[in-house]
C-alpha cells in the first residue's frame, strides 16, 4: 500500500503570471541533491541544511549567466507536505526565470510532476488519507466561509475519523458474525442478535444522514442553485447584472475556475449562490419552444430557490398565467419561491393591487403563506429593491452559515460509496430479518466496509481478520 | 535620505488564482509580532525565531475556526529583501484564505502595501539603489534570455556601478574646478585644463554610448520592431497568424502584460520580436487613405526590420509599384528588408522570374545586395516557407543574443537623465573652450552629476563638498 517513490518530481506551485515571487516545489529522495546541482549557496550546501531552514542561493545558466537569486526552503522526510525530502524554491515571478529553472531541474534529474502528484505522494506516504487528499483541492477552490469550513474540516480528517468510527463498528459486527461462523460446527450462537440489529440500525441511520447531507454540502460547495423564472423579456438578464454589480470581480474569479458552465455565481454575505437563467416561460405553441420550456421546468426543479419574475407592464391576464405556471413548477416542500415585481421604475406597484392579490390567492391555494414566499418590488434596471432581494436570499440560507459540527458530504465519489454501503447494509438487515445464514450477511457487511474504506483509500480484508484476532483472541 | 519606516506593510506576493500555494509578505518593525498575533505556532513564537528559519503554524478566525495551516519564513533585519523584519506566509492558494489572512493581518496592525512598496523600502533602507529597484520590475517582466540578462545585470548593480564610476570622475572634475575657485583670489590656476578637457571628452563619449544603447536595449526589452508592409489583402494578417502558430500561448502571455498595444509579440530562438501590421500601401487616391499611408510609412520608419510582402497573384505592374514603394520607405543604413513572395500555394515562383528580377534590380539601384535583403517565397496560408522566415529573422538579430558585457539602457527615465546630463556636459565643454569662468562650468558639471545621480537616486551636493575635502584637505 505505502509505495516509496523512487523518483524526484518538480513543478511550479504558484499561479503563473506577473507577481512578486514564484515558488517551485521539488520532492523526492534526491530533492536536496538536485537542488544543490541547480543552486549555489554561499554557506554550505542544501543537502546538509537542517529541515525548516532557508538557504540563499544563486542559479546560473550553462553559459554562466546568473538566472536568479533564490530562497530555498528545506524540508526533510518525513517532516514535509509529501513526507519526502522537499525544497521550495522562491524566485522572482518571471515566466522566463521559472521556465529556465524548471529546465535546469529536469537536467539535474527531476521530472515534471503530474497534476496533484505532491498530494498523491502525501497520501501514499501516509501523511493523509484519500478523503483528506481530496479535500485539499476543495480547500483551494473554496470561495466562501462555509465552503472553506467543510473542506478544511475534511482535510484535517474530520470526515475521515467519522468514517473510521463507522468502520470499526462494522468490523465489530463482522467479527461477531465470523466468530459465530467459526464455532457453527459446535452449534453455539455467540452473537447477540438484538445487539447486532441495534448496531446495524445505528450505522444505517448514520450512512443515510451523510447521504442526505449532500444536498446542503453541495449547495455550500458549488453554490445554492437559484433559478430565475418568468416570461421572456421580463428583465431576467438585467436582474442578473444588477445582482452581480459591485461583486462582478468575484464573479469573474469564479468564471476562471468553472469555465464549463455559463451560470453566474455570487457571494452574498458569505453564502455562494449559483444563478441559473432560464428560457422564458411563455411561448408554448411551437414544438421547439416546448423543449425549451421542458428544460426550464427541469432547471426550476433542481433549484433550491426560485425567483419568479413578474413584468408589471404586462396585461393582467398574461401575468396571471405566468404566476400560475411558476407556482405549479415549484415544489414548496423542498424549494423556496420569491416573487419579484419588476419594472417599478416605469410602473407603480400600487397600480397592480389585483396582481398582488392574485399572487397571494394562488399561493394560498398551494397552502403557502406569502410570508415564506416574499413578494419583492424591484427595478432590475435602476437597482431599486435589489438590496432587499439580496437580504432575502442571504437570510433564507442562514443555516448554511451555522457553525455546525455536523459533517457535510460534498464529494460525488463519497456519495456513491456511501450509497453502495447503504445498499449492502440494507441487504444485511433484510437477511438478518429473514433468517439468512450469517456468512452471507457477513459478506454483505464486508462489502459495506469495502465501500466505506474506499472513501479514505484504506481497503484491506486483512484488517477484518486482524480485528477478529485482536478482540477475540481465544488461543485457537 | 535613509528613512526608517515606522509602520508594517503586508500584501500577497504571488499571482492570485487557483494554484497550490499563495505567499503573503509582511515587512516592517512589527512584522514578527503581528505574525504572532495571527498565527499560532506549536513550538515557540515567531518573534523569537531565528532568521532564515521556517515555522509551522495555525491561523484561526475570530469564531475559532481554523482558517489554514501555514508555513512562515522568518527574516530578521537587515537580512531580508526590504532590510526590515519580514515574514513570508505560505498558505493554501485559495482566494478566500488569502482574503481572511489579509483581514487578520490588518486587524493585527499591518496595513496594505502600495504597489512596489517592498522594493521601495529595500531602496530606502539602502539594500539597492533606484536603478536596481527599477530593474526588479524588468526582471519580473522579462520574457526571454536577452531581456532577462540586461534586467538582471542592472538589478545586481552593473549599470549602477558604471554610473558610479562616471559620477566620481565628474566629482573629480568639479573638485578641481572648485579648488581653482577657492584660490582664485590668489590668482593661482590649479586645474590642468588639458587634463580637464580629456576627462570631459571621455565622459561625454561614455554618456553618448549609453544613450545610443537604448535602441538595442529597447529592442531586447520590448521586442525588435518588425513592420509588415505590402498592398492590401496580400495576406499580412494570415502571415501574422502563421508566425504566431505554435507560440500562440506565449503571445497571449505577453498580451496580458502589454494591454495598451495591439501589436503581436513573439519569441523566436530567444529573441523577442514585435510585429506591427500596417495599412495596405496601395490606394493612395483618397485623402483619408493618404493619412493611413502616412502612418504606415511612419511605422515602417520605426521598425528595425521591414517585411515587404508581394502577392504573386497580382499583375506585374502593380507588383512593381508595391516593390518601389516599399524600397523607397526603407532606410537601408539602419533597417533590414526582407521580401516575402506570398501565395506560393496557388502561384509558382518560377512563373514570376520577371518579378524577382525587378526586385533585385530595384535593390541594386538602392545600392543593396540581395544577400542582405533576402527574398523568401512563402505561403502564409499553408505555412510553407515560414520556418525559413523565422530563421532569417532570428539570425538577423544574433547580436542581441551575444553575451556582451556592454551596458544597455532600457529605461526611458534613465535615457532622459542621460540626455540631460549630456546637454549639461556639452555646455561645460563649450564654456571651457570659449574661456567662460570656471564657476559657471562647475555649475554645469554639478547639474550633470545631479542628472546621473538621479538615475540611482543618490543626489547630494554635500557629497561634492565631501569629495573636495577628502581629496584636497589642505588644512584651510
Amino acid at each position: 500500500m505505502y509505495i516509496r517513490n523512487e523518483d524526484t518530481i518538480c513543478a511550479p506551485a504558484t499561479v503563473p503570471g506577473t507577481g512578486a515571487i514564484s515558488v517551485i516545489r521539488v520532492s523526492g529522495p534526491d530533492a536536496l541533491t538536485i537542488a544543490d546541482k541547480v543552486i549555489t549557496c554561499r554557506r554550505g550546501d542544501i543537502a546538509s541544511a537542517k529541515g525548516y531552514t532557508i538557504k540563499f542561493g544563486t542559479v546560473k545558466s550553462h553559459s554562466g549567466d546568473t538566472v536568479d537569486e533564490v530562497l530555498v526552503s528545506v524540508f526533510r522526510a518525513p517532516h514535509s507536505y509529501t513526507g519526502e525530502n522537499s525544497v521550495e524554491i522562491s524566485c522572482h515571478a518571471s515566466s522566463y526565470i521559472v521556465s529556465v529553472l524548471m529546465d535546469l531541474l529536469y537536467e539535474a534529474g527531476a521530472r515534471a510532476a503530474e497534476p496533484g502528484e505532491f498530494t498523491q505522494r502525501a497520501y501514499l506516504n501516509g501523511k493523509m488519507d484519500l478523503a483528506q487528499a481530496e479535500a485539499v483541492a476543495d480547500v483551494i477552490a473554496s470561495q466562501n466561509a462555509a465552503a472553506h469550513r467543510i473542506a478544511f474540516k475534511q482535510m484535517k480528517g474530520g470526515f475521515s475519523s467519522e468514517l473510521k468510527t463507522m468502520r470499526s463498528e462494522l468490523l465489530e459486527l463482522v467479527s461477531l458474525m465470523e466468530l459465530e461462523l467459526d464455532f457453527s460446527e459446535e452449534e453455539v450462537e455467540f452473537a447477540d442478535r438484538s445487539q447486532l440489529d441495534y448496531l446495524l440500525d445505528q450505522i444505517i441511520t448514520h450512512v443515510c444522514r451523510l447521504i442526505d447531507s449532500f444536498r446542503l454540502g453541495n449547495a455550500i460547495k458549488n453554490g445554492v442553485p437559484v433559478a430565475i423564472a418568468g416570461a421572456t423579456n421580463t428583465g431576467k438578464s438585467t436582474l442578473l447584472n444588477a445582482l452581480l454589480g459591485e461583486d462582478r470581480a468575484i464573479v469573474s474569479d469564479v468564471h476562471g475556475t468553472t469555465r464549463d458552465t455559463i451560470e453566474e455565481t455570487l457571494n452574498i454575505d458569505g453564502v455562494l449562490f449559483r444563478f441559473i437563467d432560464t428560457a422564458g416561460l411563455r411561448e408554448t405553441d411551437e414544438v421547439v419552444e416546448q423543449i425549451g420550456i421542458q428544460r426550464t421546468f427541469k432547471k426550476i426543479s433542481e433549484a433550491s430557490i426560485v425567483l419568479g419574475m413578474i413584468d408589471l407592464t404586462r396585461d393582467f391576464e398574461s401575468t396571471c398565467e405566468t404566476i400560475r405556471e411558476i407556482a405549479s413548477a415549484v415544489d414548496f416542500e423542498t424549494q423556496k419561491l420569491m416573487i419579484l415585481l419588476n419594472k417599478t421604475d416605469i410602473c407603480e406597484v400600487n397600480n397592480n393591487v389585483s396582481t398582488i392579490n392574485f399572487i397571494v390567492s394562488e399561493l394560498e391555494n398551494k397552502g403557502v403563506s406569502h410570508d415564506t414566499a416574499p413578494i419583492i418590488p424591484i427595478s432590475a434596471k435602476t437597482g431599486s429593491g435589489i438590496n432587499e432581494l439580496r437580504t432575502h436570499l442571504a437570510s433564507s440560507q442562514r443555516d448554511l452559515l451555522a457553525d455546525s459540527d455536523t459533517t457535510l458530504v460534498t464529494n460525488q465519489r463519497h456519495i456513491q460509496a456511501l450509497a453502495d454501503a447503504r445498499t449492502s447494509l440494507l441487504r444485511v438487515r433484510d437477511g438478518l430479518t429473514s433468517g439468512l445464514p450469517t456468512d452471507l450477511a457477513a459478506q454483505d457487511i464486508r462489502e459495506a466496509i469495502y465501500h466505506i474504506g474506499s472513501i479514505v483509500g484504506e481497503i484491506s480484508t486483512d484488517e477484518v481478520l486482524g480485528n477478529i484476532f485482536a478482540n477475540f483472541c481465544i488461543g485457537k
